[in-house]
């Protein structure tokens, strides 16, 4: 099987070819080549190394999403995208890359099949931006999608082509809409979401962490650990199942920050919780208080999805795959 | 006020040009210019004659929506489409005229602000295609958009973006999902939904027409009459009571086509009821039977949108606005 990842040198991506090394037959079929594409060239697993091509391409610019395709990949994993604050920021960056870079790959995907039958699984990363307040108090799978930013505007566009191409037949497409993923590894960063995570990483190495919102805001998180089980799922699974509505709410957890700051403290300490600072900031708790809150996700763990339940297990996740099971400076 | 139609030669565009010929202060302003777009050049209406602009132009077509737009129109509604049935069946030309057609005119608006100030008024044609089955017995504004097909998809997908470009300020928009326009005035046409319009109005007119469904087939309606009601109070309204959620399911009508004929039965007799032909037709059943049935509309009419409550209404105005009064062959 021929993988095609885009988007392979950001965080997910690395995530999934770190589960793919660890684990060459987990999406049940072999792999026999392996392309890597991001702006900067993403570095080849060392187990794969020999049948990796890893390209640094822009999946917008002209040519390139029909180059990628011409190799016909059976299997797409599309993560690239300009993420939510600088699509906010960079209007014109942002619908460049998520929603033209999209339409291009869905595109050479039905040029190609002209020349001979072809139609590729896509698995698409979304994101529950596609929801706008006001919300119901559990989002149901059939709440209305009314993203308030580009970047979910322009992933809820996504969504929508990726579901019709599918139903026309050009592939076999299946979009999962990620909770914010939540112990984020790496430095912190400056999107409004950082601080869920800035309060358990820092911390848990032994560094301070700000923490600007009340304790009583309340978030839908997984786990990096469980968004790549959901690629891995969404890349073997049967679809037929799944009928036309192929884009799904993930499962995740819907937590305050005071039960995340208590289950820091089940799993590390109190010494620990105590490097958590709060400086209140208005900005970030406005921006905060109109995302989702809680999802019922029915649909995708019925079709066999499955994430965390309980904040405890997300942080010891992380401190088994990012820190080598210790806790501390 | 400057006023743009783009598709102004289509049955709503020339209602609504009858509307505003019929009461020319209905738009709260004075219209001093009046630009009409289609693809054949439309008919200016004799009484703005001396102040239309008659255009033939494809809005798809590189440069156009930017030099409509280089006039800087005040109120601009937006009609032009390629409708359900071709854009089935000609994916490419769908895509092109009802997504990329929309996109160069909100593009070209955005840009057009960057020169000087400037946030005209879009009234965008959207349709209730932008849902798909399986539906709730009364779709809620609540309710997912999930369209089953190219069309739906497109006018869903302008909607997003409608709303993001208003979101971001470069425009006032608006959408109008329109239910099905019943009695669609002119000759029988294929569209699938042709037949909820014949087997009224060919009757009224003393011709034979063809019944291809059962009569327990239920569909949301609204008249010719209604929808330039729509627009018209689209083009006026105050959009700030409307918040972000700029995409509004019109009211309408639910009825069963057993209910059509019973209205039919008593504003216009027996003998016309006798003109109906039954000849099923499978394949029109089965794509009947995927549309909504009914929706709630609540926030379009509490923001003073209004349509007919009963089909003898509707049938009426179609006796007085086509056939000036008179029923029979
Ligand atoms: N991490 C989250 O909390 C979260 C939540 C919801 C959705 N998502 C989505 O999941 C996907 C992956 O997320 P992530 O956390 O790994 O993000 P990331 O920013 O770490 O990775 C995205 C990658 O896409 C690449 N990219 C950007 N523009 C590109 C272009 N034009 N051509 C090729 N590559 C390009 C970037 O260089 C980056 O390496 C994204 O689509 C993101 O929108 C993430
Ligand atoms: N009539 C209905 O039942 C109904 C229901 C829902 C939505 N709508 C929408 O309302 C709008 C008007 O409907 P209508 O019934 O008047 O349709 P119509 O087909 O009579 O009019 C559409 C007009 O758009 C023009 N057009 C098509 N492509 C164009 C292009 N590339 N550039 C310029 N003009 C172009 C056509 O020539 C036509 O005159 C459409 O957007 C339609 O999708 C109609």
């Amino acid at each position: 099987m021929h993988v095609l990842i885009i988007g392979a040198a950001g965080m997910i991506g690395r995530k999934f070819l770190d589960r793919i090394s660890a684990e060459p037959d987990v999406l049940g079929q072999e792999i026999d080549k392996l392309t890597l594409v991001d702006v900067v060239a993403p570095t080849a697993p060392p187990e794969f190394e020999s049948i990796t091509s890893s390209q640094a391409a822009d999946l917008a610019d002209a040519g390139v999403a029909a180059r990628l395709i011409a190799t016909r990949p059976d299997l797409i994993i599309h993560l690239a995208a300009v993420v939510s604050g600088e699509a906010e920021m960079d209007f014109e960056k942002g619908y460049r890359v998520n929603l033209e870079g999209t339409q291009a790959l869905l595109e050479a995907i039905r040029l190609e099949g002209r020349n001979a039958p072809y139609k590729p699984r896509l698995v698409y990363a979304s994101s529950i931006a596609v929801y706008g307040a006001p919300f119901a108090p559990t989002i149901s799978d059939d709440f209305a999608l009314y993203p308030l930013t580009s970047y979910g505007t322009q992933k809820a566009i996504g969504e929508l082509l990726l579901a019709d191409y599918s139903r026309k037949g050009f592939l076999e497409g299946i979009g999962i809409r990620l909770p914010t993923i939540c112990i984020r590894p790496g430095k912190p960063n400056k999107a409004a979401s950082g601080f869920f995570s800035n309060i358990l990483r820092e911390p848990l190495v032994g560094q301070e962490a700000v923490l600007p919102v009340d304790e009583n805001v309340r978030h839908w998180f997984t786990s990096p650990r469980s968004a790549v089980g959901f690629f891995v799922h969404a890349s073997t699974m049967d679809l037929g199942p799944v009928g036309p509505r192929i884009n799904l709410s993930m499962p995740g957890l819907s937590a305050t920050v005071g039960e995340e700051i208590e289950a820091l403290r089940r799993v590390a300490g109190d010494d620990t919780v105590k490097l958590i600072r709060r400086v209140p900031d208005p900005a970030i708790q406005a921006i905060v208080a109109g995302w989702a809150t809680n999802f019922e996700g029915r649909r995708a763990r019925e079709l066999g999805f499955t994430a965390e339940t309980d904040f405890d297990d997300i942080i010891r996740a992380h401190i088994e795959d990012e820190l080598e099971g210790r806790v501390g400076g």
